[in-house]
């Protein structure tokens, strides 16, 4: 369905072309290369090694690298960065190569890989290969394993990956601040035949989470619960990019999770299967059907559909606190309490004074209030009927009938065919038929024999 | 092994007569059946439309419809309600039709539904039809999928129900606020086969949870984590249903969370496997043998077994705070501290002075402390041995050997034969034989093939 | 592979000898065994009854008993106890024989086994035998099965193990306060046949929390979530045993949670499989490949592998705060903020004033910090390359290529073949060819055969 030829047209117009190789010299350390932008990079087919369908990172970019002597080497450099997390914020963290989450890393199953990591953090550090399977000694955890890598210092891993899958890479060296701090990255690692479990659309993120005070800048590093900021690639609603799909392809969505808390990631308009973990590629017959997938902490989860039903579907996570902002954790509840008097009085004093939340909260989706600076609303953005009255881990995923299978941007609020929105009722029914877009093959996700009591 | 006929012969009865039907003009509004109490309705069978088994929602009712042209139209009202959370303590919620949660939808794969939402809340409202398969237009994101319906007005859903399983419905506007003040209802779509997935027994219910202060009536909903109110459709024990059966009877309970937290819902005395998720029908390859079902938010999880052992079974949260009522959370350690001299002196002065828990906190579930007003105690409930000492998420299911279907009365303790209850041991053994009540074929609830050594 | 001989050689002078039954009289109770040291006992062979093939208890102990006329009888006595969370730290805790958790049971599938439960605590208790298919009155929720047994009394349970699995025992009688204080222990049920599911190391243990003020000794029993001391089997690291295998050995670890929220289990260098919950043997069909395992609350879980890597790999909860321990959570970020101007200033007046973590907290793990009396530093342990920085719920898995089956001993730390280790860069590589101990079967760990689009 998806036409290969359009992928690597597409590509060969990216960031990873000739130049990144031939700059850095053949003796020498691979090019770091660095990205400041928090927009998301159309995937990236590869220029050299082993062919791939390459996936698109959420907010992010994948790691160019060069080919030496039958090995794929990286370069990935440990540094401070600032991250915007939604306009009108940015956040001083930690990360890799210019940006929090670092590049993705996609390399191929049975690829040598060699991969520089510097350190230009003020501490140690070094690089864990979540769910890779390698030698004891590449395994990354400091003191364990392997010396720390003290600041200034460039460390080698060198491994070969055995099998294809859903990884990340973090640090395992004062690991609570520098998680705290945003350090991690994607690994995507390719099956060899590129035909295996191959979908259309394949989107990679990292859930984590920030606790920086209204009004300031660096992440409080202790927290172990009550995190203010509920990110997707350290990005927050309105700031997450929308993902895209042509109706009918077939999709995968790639998640991990290193926050403190399980975070039930949810689709609309879709049954969806775990095709995939951090441990390998979930038998067809373990599969649940599914509308909310609970992503532990340390854990990956690879989701894949059908997009057969074209609109703008909301995607997030379902605690409810995880899309909204900071603020209004310490806000008491005004529900049912009238304060139109006093209000009137008070504002003979204070002109500028209003009560929150009287009537609900709606209204703070739509009102735009004094704020500290560098500081999100807590629920804001706007649809095409109103305010969506969200934050955090919200964005939404569009389907359209028409959209070229290189295209990844934004296709704008989808146009509704007419009478399909749900309407206010005025005294009589604006279309009795228009139940007709629901398609057939729903009833089928799952197909369970009907069998007799107690039969299954 | 169920009679159906029994069934719809106690239906007839039900609250879903003709009347309901005939009262609402053909051309108007469907009426907006209401109900105050917190009483369980029985199974309604249904009196128009396509045949199915119903369910039992604990503490709460299925909302009745009408057909007209061939679609099956519900009423849903949004408004303030008064919800007894247990005998001796009211809140302040929003719900449907007078109650939180509101009452259950149930209809049939096939069905073409309509559901008007009247808003009587005193900010804008939607609803979302959580896990059902629809045009866009209907998903009920507020902003992105409609517009917004303020207060005082209706809008119409219509959609095809096109796969049975088990869902919910909730607001998704100003979504913290309102599922934090009881927005939610259950939604089941029947299989249009009678047989498919048939049980004897189907109880449904929502987990929720409240912050509300000692002595006070609303909650307060910016509380992200620290709720003192663990509720199973907006009820804590000792205010919820029992649930019963016959023995050997197949049952399924279905379970969905809109709360802010993981419930791992553990059942005694049963093995059981979850058989639908809010995604469709878990296949019987992908199933696992549980005590303990681990429902994330956002998720629906319906477990199904055999009730072959009669007895009194606890069902609860197996996180111990949540089968704990308010108050408590900030009382000091006293286990080990010795407080008789003191204590002796000081009630010479404060005549009614206690130290709570330095033997431990069991105390509290005997004595009758002074409470503020509205307020539940800790933990509470009386057994027919004694203080059962819980609160919040914990009830019984009581399965008989003589039951008859459509009865969903509690039928009081359990008598135990004799023999059968652990007993103090004063010197001599009571009943050498007393084991003979295990049921031979517990060991093959899940075959697993004996298998060389790494071949499993 | 195991040599079951061994075994049985190995646990001739193990504690459970003769010595054990013949001193309790056969007319009386059972000798309540008890042990208060926190070492590993390797595994017990039994020396009557049924055979089977004995697990380790991390840092603990299997329970004794004694057959009299068919039946397995054991003694508990739940008491207060003092356990060493890891050298430098004690709490005052409450468990069974001496020790918390208690000790584990052990018994056979058909086995009838009579417990004999002794209450020296100060208030009254009962035991759940969770899991367990049992008799009604058999299922100890206090008060609604049975009466609570009151302080200085015994209580006697009897029921026949009618399935194999992973369980365990806890009160079900103030739960939150006795569970808080570390009450809890492991109970398995072996498969009467001894080659199903058979495997050469069979680990197991439960994850508990607790919230000890520092410098103090007895938990905070009403803690909800902010918990200070995350330990498994009531051991911080690096107070927990390593657990050892030798290469290519198949291992079995079995975990139970009975905190107050999930635990995502990690273990480097392997994937693996949960193939037992308490709800019984998980169908090989149904099985998810993982590195990480979510454990809900009141939820077993065994994971299976083969130790096909030699070396020290990391073992731990994946929630960075929960391989911490007590202290910092309330440590604000300096990350960023220079203070070396003002530290000089300041040591003038305060000779020993440091300022912690302005450039990170990795200095936490080398200093040696002033601390409260019996508290354990936040992060701590030193490998053989530097600190771990490490805490609470994490250990090491020590694969060996020479290790003797009966043989549970720490084997110190791994001998890395040269070349094996990440290393600092300085200008050139080290061994162009070092990817070679990477093993060709992980890449068909999970065997999905290729399709086409679509058909997966």
């Amino acid at each position: 369905m998806t036409n290969r030829r359009d992928f690597l047209q597409c590509a060969a117009a990216g960031l990873l072309g000739a130049a990144t190789v031939s700059r850095a010299g053949a003796a020498g350390l691979p090019e770091a290369a660095t990205r400041s932008s928090a927009d998301m990079q159309p995937p990236q087919h590869p220029q050299s090694g082993r062919p791939y369908q390459p996936v698109a990172t959420l907010n992010g970019w994948t790691l160019p690298w060069r080919m030496k002597n039958g090995w794929k080497e990286f370069h990935l450099v440990a540094e401070p960065v600032v991250r915007e997390i939604a306009p009108g914020m940015k956040a001083r963290l930690w990360g890799y190569n210019g940006q929090s989450p670092g590049p993705t890393i996609e390399c191929v199953e049975g690829d040598k890989v060699r991969i520089f990591v510097t350190n230009k953090l003020p501490e140690h550090t070094t690089v864990h290969w979540h769910g890779i399977l390698l030698p004891n000694g590449m395994d990354g955890v400091g003191g364990l394993n392997q010396p720390q890598i003290k600041p200034g210092k460039t460390f080698v891993y060198e491994f070969e990956m055995t099998k294809s899958g859903t990884f990340m890479y973090h640090p395992h060296a004062d690991e609570m601040t520098q998680m705290a701090m945003g350090m991690m990255g994607f690994l995507v690692v390719h099956p060899k035949n590129p035909d295996f479990m191959r979908v259309d659309r394949d989107y990679v993120f990292l859930i984590n989470a920030y606790d920086i005070d209204p009004g300031s800048y660096t992440p409080k590093i202790n927290t172990m619960t009550d995190f203010n900021l509920w990110t997707w690639n350290s990005r927050a609603f309105p700031g997450i990019d929308s993902l895209v799909a042509r109706t009918n392809e077939r999709v995968r969505i790639r998640i991990g999770n290193l926050t403190m808390t399980n975070h039930p990631i949810h689709l609309h308009g879709v049954n969806f299967e775990v095709t995939c973990t951090d441990g390998g590629w979930v038998p067809r017959s373990a599969r649940w059907p599914e509308v909310t997938t609970d992503v532990a902490v340390g854990q990956m989860r690879a989701i894949e559909f059908v997009a057969n039903r074209p609109g703008d579907w909301a995607f997030h996570c379902h605690k409810s606190h995880h899309t909204m902002n900071a603020m209004g954790h310490d806000v008491p509840t005004m529900i049912g309490v009238d304060h139109r008097g006093i209000v009137d009085k008070i504002q003979k004093l204070v002109p500028d004074y209003m009560v929150m939340g009287d009537r609900g909260m709606a209204d703070m989706g739509e009102m735009e209030m004094p704020l500290p600076d560098n500081t999100l609303p807590m629920m804001t953005g706007m649809g095409q009927f109103g305010p969506i009255e969200m934050g955090g881990m919200f964005t939404t995923f569009k389907v359209r009938d028409k959209l070229q299978p290189g295209d990844y941007k934004d296709p704008g609020p989808y146009q509704y065919p007419k009478g399909t929105v749900a309407y206010e009722w005025t005294g009589e029914l604006a279309e009795p038929t228009r139940a007709s877009t629901a398609k057939a093959d729903d009833k089928t996700v799952t197909v369970i024999k009907p069998s007799g009591h107690g039969g299954h």
